[in-house]
């Protein structure tokens, strides 16, 4: 989120953002039809970062792979002090090739 | 939180995190008593991202202004379109004087 995505989330309430790949702004759900209305804005003590509240429309997900959350994988450390990415998969409510490839 | 920040974190189950102001990696807490205990750790779909669940020790606070929480402040719009941080002060559990000037 830049600065831009912020001032028309605020304004809107619906969560907007700022696209890396596409280098711009867009409207979160403007495809999949998962929309997320703003409940809530908080800003941190040093003001650098912050946490929405929102309800989501369309398929409640919010991840483009298809889950309901992006963090759907946990960091799992063996005892041999090897790392590994645990999946959830449990929180796919959509299938990404029925919603993007349209 | 860098990534040496992030191994030690995950190795000791212990918080750390990247201090800007004194450019080094340090155990949260290592002053207030307040250290972060990880439980889990999740990354987000293109692993840019982490959420850490963790148990706080000592006055049960995470930041250092003596909140529980760092987003004790919510952006607020009024009718006219100006924007203003409303405080939450009732999660302040300690005196920062008292904890960083001993």
């Amino acid at each position: 989120m830049n600065a831009e995505a912020l001032a028309k989330t605020i304004h809107s309430k619906k969560a907007h953002y700022w696209s890396r790949s596409r280098k711009k702004v867009w409207l979160k759900g403007e495809t999949s039809g998962n929309v997320q209305t703003v409940r809530e804005i908080r800003t941190d003590c040093d003001q650098d970062a912050i946490v929405m509240k929102v309800d989501v429309a369309g398929k409640d997900a919010s991840c483009h792979t298809g889950r309901v959350s992006c963090f759907y994988r946990s960091i799992e450390v063996d005892e041999a002090g090897k790392y590994t990415l645990e999946f959830d998969d449990r929180e796919r409510v959509f299938d990404p090739e029925d919603v993007y490839r349209k």
